[in-house]
């Protein structure tokens, strides 16, 4: 299989996690003998400062002309601080979506069974869980109108959604749903919001098609908690964009740390593969970040952009056989690892190649 | 002390779990010499079935009348189902909260040692938690315009924030951060929401008159996982409508259960005290709810409305000597908890006013 790949390693510790995802896949054409053929781009703060635009558009070029897409993380302290920027990373982030067109994102909240000490959790609590989210990526309050007035003392953001929006991700998780455990969970806010009063009336439509689908409606807020909970009810949950920003980033706590979550983002083009965590300036640079997320990143990829599920079991299969062997990044270590166990990005990428 | 106080049961678990706090009220009352004089008014499904109205003018004309209110709880399956109900108990609450000004809703996270055992997280995670929060109530996406087209293909919400109001509660939470451990985290999204860029600006504002407190803005996303991972890192926290929804629900979790958060809300009129949890209608009416929620809102109200001190203390000392005696409902037990220790909620009541 011959497949064009392009990596966009973005902010802070982007470019360590990903040069990891990058041999991982070297290692999997090699061994199956598929050609990858790798090109790189530039976005968020390493685009703004080389270019002035968080989104060159040969970045957005070069994406559109890939098969798929490996991304590392964005985002920089200096905008954080700096509420009144006007170019900021994030934006590049947020045109990719849009302009590709990945209205759903899935993040698979996948335990190892090594790590379920080094969650906050307990083990009785979070052993069997597996969980899959569909968070809706290019809609919600993410992209609506956004409004200052001119003296700053009024700012708004318009949440909403068209009914298209909600069937096409809701498709896909009950989709989803059907090949797993049969169990979706729609999570809203429709006691309040109008916007989640669509997306219920939407999604309890749609849950007509699949009867085979047992279907749950739930608030964002009791979702917040039954998540820490009992994490193990859920199977596939399903939600809007910044619903599941929140939700899937409580749940990274789940798999021990978020330095093990993977997500898809796909929709109507080509797929876009990334960890969920952020650019971690302050770790940046320093051989510390965990390339899992990343290396997991891109047994997704290798799933679901290029259908190769064999190639893919492969890739976490070395993750886990990697933890089982004792080894460790400082992020999911715990008081009882050896230290002589706990490695660098590097270190530790090399050893799931091995 | 003289004082009127209106009891609001509302709906499901509402009606017994107030009489609880009503009968905390009178045990204060008769040992320290207050007269409290009660009354009753309906609000939520039940105001809906008895008027058609979710806020009938005669209850909120009694709020409006009185010193204090001791609120239950709101809601019903019947229109969480129906997304195209027009009327829906929570609209009572959240105008009422909107009538009476209640513009910063507390929420602390009192953490009893006895159910450090109860949580699904590690009792080492959990020990030395102390969180208040400071929720705004008052704005946001809560009550920001509403449009549904009219053929149903598209709905929206308006998040929105004016400046004066992120001040008012921004003063409110850092004051408190004065009398505490001195930290306050501001959580926001404003990587993305123009609303949160407004919030952040204002709170940075504010925080130069404070330069005793440390203030940290956090994303809401890492927020959730935060809390979870770490929730001794957190003092005062101060967020949105929305956002504080969700997190509180979250560390709900952190004190053991749901069951057992008090809220007090207050602004510009008379203070409003409420547990955080829901109307549960499944347990309504089995004497299986948790009364404490309601029991800890009356000590709220003793503290914050009435500056009663002591009589707040006694009432929060006889919860906790409860449940150092053992004692339990339902959702605050564990495996461990003998049968005989688990208590109905008149049981649970009776015993907190022994
Ligand atoms: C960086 C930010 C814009 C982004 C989001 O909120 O979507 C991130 O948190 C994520 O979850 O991918
Ligand atoms: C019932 C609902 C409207 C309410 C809210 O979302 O504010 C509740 O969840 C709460 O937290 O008080």
């Amino acid at each position: 299989m011959k497949k064009n790949i392009l990596i966009i390693p973005g902010d802070g510790i982007g470019q360590e996690v990903t040069t990891w995802g990058k041999q991982a896949l070297e290692a999997v054409a090699q061994k199956y003998n598929h050609e990858f053929i790798f090109d790189e781009a530039i976005m968020g703060h390493t685009a703004i400062e080389a270019t002035g635009d968080p989104l060159p558009d040969e970045t957005l070029e070069k994406a559109k002309a890939s098969d798929a897409i490996l991304f590392g993380a964005i985002g920089h302290a200096k905008y954080d601080n700096d509420p009144s920027a006007k170019v900021r990373p994030e934006q590049g982030l947020l045109k990719i979506r849009k302009e590709l067109g990945l209205y759903a994102n899935l993040r698979p909240i996948l335990l190892f069974d090594e790590l379920l000490d080094a969650s906050s959790l307990k083990p009785e609590v979070l052993r069997g869980t597996d969980i899959l989210f569909f968070r809706e990526l290019t809609g919600d309050v993410y992209f609506g109108e956004k409004n200052r007035n001119d003296d700053n003392t009024f700012a708004s953001d318009l949440m909403n959604y068209h009914r298209y929006e909600v069937e096409r991700i809701a498709r896909k998780a009950y989709d989803a749903a059907r090949t797993r455990n049969k169990k979706l969970c729609s999570v809203d806010k429709a006691n309040v919001l109008e916007t989640s009063r669509l997306w219920r009336e939407v999604v309890q439509e749609i849950a007509q098609e699949y009867p085979d689908v047992e279907t749950e409606h739930m608030f964002i807020d009791n979702a917040a908690m039954q998540l820490v909970k009992n994490p193990k009810k859920f199977d596939v949950v399903l939600t809007a964009n910044l619903f599941g920003d929140i939700l899937t980033d409580e749940a990274s706590q789940i798999a021990g740390s978020m330095g093990m979550l993977a997500s898809a983002s796909i929709g109507d083009g080509t797929g876009f593969f990334e960890p969920i965590h952020g650019s971690a300036h302050d770790i940046a640079g320093q051989n510390k970040a965990n390339p899992l997320a990343s290396i997991l990143s891109v047994a997704l990829m290798l799933d679901i952009a290029f259908g190769l599920q064999e190639e893919a079991k492969l890739v976490t299969t070395a993750v886990a056989e990697t933890l089982k062997a004792g080894w460790r990044t400082g992020d999911i270590a715990n008081a009882d690892t050896a230290s002589n166990k706990i490695l660098g990005t590097n270190e530790m990428g090399a050893k799931v190649l091995e």
